[in-house]
């Protein structure tokens, strides 16, 4: 319903790529390439390169695909709960059901050990474009460039972690103008300390996600521990009692998923013509079935609750997406910018070769156009069950790791191997009855739109229906049995055959393994392309505009700065703060029903609850997925509020930004505070905080 | 998960096939071809003509898609919740709520008035198919002849309105074997009665939406009025007080929707392939936005809860279609029913001209499918808001109205006509607020699936994004005030083009009207050479198996009969009969959450409440969508209970009748009095019901 303002957007969008600088506030900043010059021409701030060190290693990545933070020197972590609610319901039990009703721990003794997270820490960047691009010499074909581009990606990561024990990430940036070596210290003994119950964090549901004003206290703390002990933390964020005010300067630490600024129209025009619809209908069609059959009985909600609250969320961003990308004038002034860019590599005779560029992107996408459905239902397999994936995990493991590290497929080279198996030996439980809902969606899907008698169809169904099949395969497999993974995990791919006579899960797996290669081939050689084409294009922008830009985000630690400001909405001005009474009254505007019923535990504080403790606010912070349970901080690094969401608005910041009515959303540090101590009574993680 | 029993269900389907005669139970027979030979040799039943007589006038249609029957001599009709749902909606306000809240008239003088309910008692059926087919001469083509049909069929109803002043319908049967005149008495007085709370009516809601066991009061009493006077009714059921018994033998007289039984292993595949997906798409689609919007505040989730019962509804069948047809038992077993009969025609001279008719059929569904999506968006419009489709109604029937009557398009002849006004001057409320979520969904979708740059598309989008370009038609329409209506359905084609410039959503129905046209012709020339091929089937198979069938179902009165009797699911066996008693235990299992709350009458009324009270059960009758609201009987024609529903297992019931377990749901009508009597203190409606 943003009739009015999308237009405003978009004449802004349109001015802002035609005069080719950067907004106020926009940028998700490398740490190593920070934004200097504007921070001291708007906000006259000169951060030290100290300042920098320090919110960098003070930062934390979730692998499960969030950030946090520390926040106190025994290794204490805060973040969303949304990022730990994956963790809280492989905890949960029909017995305790940690995930909506929360958990504390007085004592350290008290705190859960998580099965299979792993949180990171950002310790250094080197860059290597250089070593890398030195693999390829003069005569090599485009495919022998990337195998020698890829050897030697490899070679430096395993090189850099066998010298330094530390995970160690080639990250490519700027579509491959530059490859940055990324090296973090990895700890993967995380227990939970305190989350609140869901419907305290993630109240209003998926109604009210995306949305502003907003009343969620979406956080959680996790502690991180080295040899049984808290880890002794050195760089953490001092929390701040005080909180930020209106129009205060503020800044983002965190790891921006990913976002598709630098595409080109064909390239969006893809997007909005085959990838996005089928995204849609992929959710919708799961997010029903997890509806309807999670409402036949409690358990049945609680076994799909997380993957629900995931599809949901997902949801609104491809609609928001597909919003984005059917406004006209967006992919219009994408051309614009298309055509200034090869407009002035005509006029430059040392960017000849660049003029191909954009012809090689399109082709590229009719390539991903004709493998994508089978490369999503095959390869992706998107919301598909854990133990197929377990399967596909054991099979290609036997295969992959008699090759050399670098001619791996990327999950098994040695520098992934750690995360791998933490995941693959996770003791989460794995409820038949649901595996076999997910399988016959993905089944029925899968014929549906391979067409049943093709032949990758036929051998996802052997001739059955959709739900004998899938019940067929789950009550079959004997995956879901931990012990059983590791025997098969050290087998051959002889013995891995074998076996796969007597379990069907591991049998069609197999099965249908050349196929999905052979799409994901096609995907990665047309991913190859693009990234060449996209670094002559980044070659284009650099030789026109200098080095005022960022690259897209790829899930590494990022930088975003902005003011605490409202903006306006269908011809109403949303004011940036909500305070804790909004969220009593939203709940009785909706009789407290589901999802606006007020947990018990805030029910029974509301006589005593500070009510005009701010709660939530919006900054001009430029962030998107990936940015959850980012520290939101004042100029002095001190904690302020904690990133958990963006508007509706904030949705098109994939494809561009803009700062009119893109915000980023954040739990106040204040409420978080007020809670622990008049809700939860949780005052020895209060005192951790805000020590006396 | 019905593995166990679809396989049996399959091998059993493949029997019956081969075995080409009707299994017990199977069968929507015609009042004038009844299953005299089953009834009498099964269950050595032999019903007079009066029999039949008298519960064809006891039966009435519902015009918005339902069944239903008089109950008492002064016009008293029971029917579903559900069927009365849209008109309880229609008369509902935010002051006043009664779909959630039910409503009872103790006195004549308090019922209800529907806005545009019509109901319609068949009265009399005259076989026309050889003046039909006279019309067509040995010269003619195709196109000629199926003016020629078309054109007779209009006049002999043209005819026989103003000959009787009955609604005067031609039904196609056996796919244009035959053709019957069915004569109609109108009644478009109707008031509301009784109603429960939809709680009440759809305990349990989506999830247990046809499943067994149930415990749902899905009723609702009607009055129809003529002369502003309760209407006198010669012919209605007397209610049963003792009800009926495990294994006794049950009648339905009511209105199956339609079936595709007959369809070739072709055009099963076309649905499977195209049609089938394709709305599974669009119905989730609007299911999550009408969720996610109407979740916002209690105000949406009233506008939009009715739809959502539709929309969760009609996905709930096109899931069970999908499940069907993805067996491949099912349509091998459709194929080697072809092959038989193809075989047979090859034997036989006579039958010469049959043989194009499988190959004439499979050509049509390409063609069919290439005009899918266009004729789906642009024609059909499914789901899209109320506005779209008073402005092409308004357009359509200036252009219609100056043609003869057999050239118009259907809905525009004179016999449909007044059926048309009732529904374009209905005062059921507009939202522009909803109305603007649905257009956006429709014409995201019109977009995705056209594609944006498609002309159509084009004309839809008008260079906006879906949001805006909804919020513009919607907000700057006029087609809300019924007073406008009226004077632009006195307008010439001419008036109304000058109408539409100021008028943009009948700008956009006029702009895209020839495409909606040439794409609605071009299937109903396919439906014509459909018609004919499947004719030529019709002769075949009354050829080789004579008369002992009956035809696919036309929202046509229908008399189907089997035994109350339960089935295996899973390996467990469900019993026939649910209590009073289960209501109360399921609520509790789910902690009286949402769809599974008492409503407060049924709490409160749980100490006085008789818990071993019938309340729901299934029989064997075949039933489909449709014959929602038909009444259940005993051989003596009484009323025992009151079908709405059937088990998922039923849904494949659109492709073929098997009675191991697709089963019809009825309520108890003892469970009905119960309600009345102690849940309701509807005692003049019970004295009623039950004359002392």
């Amino acid at each position: 319903m943003r009739t009015t303002t999308t237009r405003l957007a978009l004449l802004t969008l349109l001015a802002t790529l035609i005069a080719a600088h950067l907004r106020a506030d926009e940028g998700m900043w490398l740490f190593n390439s920070p934004p200097l010059a504007q921070l001291k021409e708007r906000y006259n701030f000169s951060p030290t390169p100290e300042w920098f060190a320090h919110v960098r290693q003070s930062s934390v990545r979730f692998n499960n695909g969030g950030s946090g933070s520390f926040v106190s020197p025994d290794g204490l972590v805060v973040t969303n709960h949304h990022i730990a609610a994956d963790s809280l319901y492989k905890l949960s039990t029909p017995e305790h059901d940690y995930l909506a009703n929360g958990f504390y721990a007085p004592a350290r003794a008290d705190e859960l050990k998580c099965p299979d997270l792993e949180l990171n820490v950002l310790v250094a960047i080197e860059n290597v474009t250089t070593r890398v691009n030195a693999a390829v010499t003069p005569g090599m074909t485009p495919d022998q460039a990337a195998a020698a581009r890829r050897a030697a990606k490899a070679a430096i990561e395993k090189e850099n972690l066998a010298k330094t024990g530390l995970r160690s990430d080639i990250v490519t940036l700027y579509q491959g103008a530059e490859y940055h070596l990324y090296q973090y210290k990895r700890y993967t003994d995380i227990r939970i300390v305190f989350a609140p119950e869901q419907q305290a964090a993630y109240f209003g549901g998926d109604p009210d996600n995306f949305e502003f004003p907003r009343y969620d206290l979406d956080c959680a703390f996790v502690r991180v521990y080295e040899n049984d002990q808290p880890a002794r933390i050195e760089h953490y964020f001092k929390w701040s009692a005080a909180g930020a005010s209106e129009n205060e300067l503020v800044f983002v630490s965190g790891h921006p998923g990913n976002t598709s600024r630098s595409l080109t129209a064909a390239e969006l025009a893809y997007l909005r013509d085959t990838r996005v619809p089928f995204m849609q209908t992929i959710l919708k069609t799961y997010e029903v079935r997890l509806i309807s059959w999670g409402a036949r009985s409690l358990e049945n909600e609680r076994r799909a609750h997380d993957d629900l609250n995931n599809i949901q969320n997902s949801r609104k961003v491809y609609d928001g997406r597909a919003a984005a990308l059917l406004n006209p004038a967006v992919i219009a002034a994408k051309q614009a910018e298309d055509d200034a860019l090869r407009a002035y590599a005509k006029t430059k005779p040392d960017l000849a070769d660049t003029l191909t560029a954009w012809d090689d992107i399109a082709a590229a996408q009719k390539t991903l156009q004709q493998n994508f459905v089978r490369s999503t239902l095959l390869e992706a397999m998107p919301l598909s069950p854990t133990l197929a994936h377990i399967a596909r995990t054991l099979l290609r493991a036997a295969d992959e790791t008699p090759k050399p590290n670098g001619d791996r497929l990327r999950e098994y080279r040695d520098s992934d191997r750690p995360s791998l198996e933490l995941a693959l030996f996770s003791d989460e439980p794995i409820y038949p009855d649901y595996e076999i809902v997910k399988l016959t969606e993905y089944l029925t899907l899968a014929a549906q739109q391979l067409g049943p008698d093709a032949p990758d169809a036929r051998a996802l169904l052997a001739g059955k229906t959709p739900a004998e099949r899938a019940a067929e395969l789950v009550n079959n497999t004997k995956l879901a049995d931990i012990s059983y993974r590791r025997q098969l995990y050290a087998m051959t791919p002889q013995q891995l055959a074998a076996a796969a006579a007597t379990d069907p899960m591991l049998a069609l797996m197999r099965a249908i393994d050349p196929a999905a290669r052979a799409a994901r081939k096609i995907n990665e050689e047309q991913a190859e392309i693009l990234e060449q084409a996209h670094a002559k294009i980044a070659r284009v922008r650099y030789a026109k505009d200098g080095d005022t830009n960022y690259p897209d985000a790829t899930f590494t630690l990022r930088l975003s700065y902005g003011t605490i400001t409202g903006y306006d909405e269908q011809g109403r001005h949303v004011a940036p703060f909500t305070q804790i009474a909004g969220l009593y009254d939203r709940a009785r505007q909706h009789q407290n029903r589901d999802p606006f019923n007020l947990p018990p535990s805030w029910a029974a504080a509301e006589p005593r609850v500070n009510k005009t403790t701010p709660f939530n606010f919006v900054s001009t912070a430029d962030i998107i997925g990936g940015n959850s349970g980012s520290p939101t901080l004042n100029r002095a690094a001190e904690f302020v509020g904690l990133i958990f969401d963006g508007n509706l608005q904030s949705l098109a910041g994939d494809y561009y930004f803009d700062n009119t009515d893109n915000r980023a959303t954040s739990v106040d540090a204040r409420a978080i505070i007020e809670a622990l101590r008049t809700v939860y009574h949780a005052d020895a993680l209060v005192n951790e905080l805000l020590p006396q």
